[in-house]
């Protein structure tokens, strides 16, 4: 861990607050180094990811910092539970402004402390500096998955079924809704789905060989569809009657059916979005049934390279795009 | 790699910049995922460090974008090296305010390009943000090293050989007659130590089973080499008369010995202070031969815990440092 020069009892932080996170964790030798060390499992490949959260561009400035904590956390978690792997290890490189007060320290490390115990991970060090602008986090996750077995996004082939985990486009619908000043007590499903990703940790490593290409809906559904079907080189059909729904989304979809452009286009899901062979789906419901977490065919990929989606009476449009700009 | 939905022509900034860095980093996939993956190599452990520089606090906004990639890198490969790594690849987090053009991104790749040719480093991902605030950067670096033989800052115990690579104090040297706009071509060794760190990659994994404790020198001599003493509950004795100095320090000391605060206190020389049984010494000046890189003797630890420091006369004065802040 190193430190800024700026911020005073910098020290004292990281022992109060910080360093108790990288217990259980031997290679960190409690944050005192510069740098922590882990022997990877046998048979074991190691997989990374990090993910960037900036105050007024990924979270508001006044939102609780535990909250920010887990967010910064379950962003990282939710792309290693796409590739299949399971999460070990966590740094953290923080770009605090002079305001932020040993109080937030507090609750931000109390929202890791939570998370890292639910979803067992470990931090293993870090860096502090001060920063003139908004709050900057940087969180490395670090997990393990079998030699071969990490699913990446270009394994889909034509004829393979997608599948969506759970349900989409809560949090798109709730951001509007907050905008316009709604009583977001009629909405609880929407409302918590938009403040906390719940990552699906427990059901990535489940896709291990089942699944041929994965990604985490963060982008948007058709969006991150578009990042598959680039990387495996395919295109799909996907059928809007078959997207799975929230009873509030339904609800509000009901209502005003423009709202599909949120459930299409919305990100921050954090749903694990894969294709497999057809053979696999009684593989897969097994895998729904036992880690209680639904599973969805939406459509199948196709030779493509267009991306159809089907409306209400069975037309198919191009939903291709051509980059994330369009969403 | 995730894309922030804020600036335009993300996806081809990537491909066009970022992914050529990736090239013989095959679990990188071409940074078409969210994650990479790797096998740790057979009998060896993982090393992991994160760095951040923010522009204003560590960069100026006009220092040229290649030299910002180079020290990024640098400074994350100088704490692998100080921990006895080898380093393998890296992930990047930038926060990008609106004003980075593609040619300050051109720049800084090619800053990298050229080190991590010169490094024997790969990237492997990361994550690209709009930020309202100043350019934010964090690297996160990794390295490996055989089970068991990372440098850490614990072991030490008294009655060691306290050594430093090459010469301590030109970086810091070299600011205040910048500040003071001295003519620095006259200073251009001193000049150049503080525009690029020179990470000592080639010199760390020599140390393995010969350091007892290690660590690079980023925030000063003196506040290192109390990072080792605290770590491992020694104190330290050392001579002035025995710190290596560059011939332009030198020189600078003789027209002003003040500037000895500058050479104690200051930072960033990105050398390697270590400890090391005497029974060392002769296998150590093997190493320094076949390194090339000097490596001098500065003093040694004691039972501490006091921090002592020889001055021209041999007398010694508490240098005993409770915390950076002092320095």
């Amino acid at each position: 861990v190193s430190v800024g020069a700026t911020k005073a009892g910098e020290f004292d932080i990281i022992a109060r607050y910080f360093a108790p996170l990288a217990r259980g964790f031997e290679g960190a030798a409690g944050l005192t180094n510069d740098v922590a060390s882990f022997v990877s499992a046998p048979g074991c490949e190691i997989v990374v990811t990090v993910d960037t959260l900036v105050e007024g561009v990924h979270f508001f400035p006044e939102d609780p910092p535990r909250q920010i904590g887990q967010k910064l956390l379950r962003v990282n978690l939710s792309d290693l539970a796409a590739s299949g792997a399971e999460p070990r290890y966590y740094f953290l490189a923080m770009s605090l402004p002079a305001r932020i007060d040993e109080d937030w320290i507090a609750g931000f490390t109390a929202g890791l402390a939570d998370d890292q115990d639910e979803f067992g991970v470990r931090l293993g060090g870090g860096d502090t500096t001060s920063t003139p602008g908004p709050v900057s986090l940087t969180l490395t996750a670090i997990g393990e998955v079998p030699v071969g077995a990490t699913i990446g996004r270009c394994g889909a082939v034509p004829d393979e079924d997608i599948w969506v985990s759970g349900t989409v486009g809560d949090a798109a619908l709730a951001l509007p809704l907050i905008s316009a000043g709604a009583d977001m007590q009629d909405y609880p499903h929407i409302l918590s789905r938009y403040r906390l990703p719940q990552p699906r940790v427990g059901l990535g490593p489940a896709l291990r060989n089942l699944a041929s290409a994965s990604i985490d809906v963060s982008d948007g559904l058709l969006a991150d569809l578009h990042h598959i079907c680039k990387g495996s080189e395919v295109g799909a059909a996907i059928h809007k009657v078959d997207i799975p729904l929230s009873d509030e989304a339904k609800g509000l979809l009901a209502r005003d059916s423009s709202r599909w452009e949120l459930i299409l286009g919305g990100g921050d899901d954090y749903e694990i979005l894969f294709t497999a062979p057809t053979i696999m789906r009684a593989r897969l419901d097994t895998v729904s049934r036992d880690s209680g977490i639904s599973l969805t065919r939406i459509g199948k990929t196709t030779k493509g390279p267009e991306i159809m989606v089907s409306d209400e009476t069975g037309t198919l449009r191009d939903a291709t795009i051509s980059g994330w700009r369009h969403f």
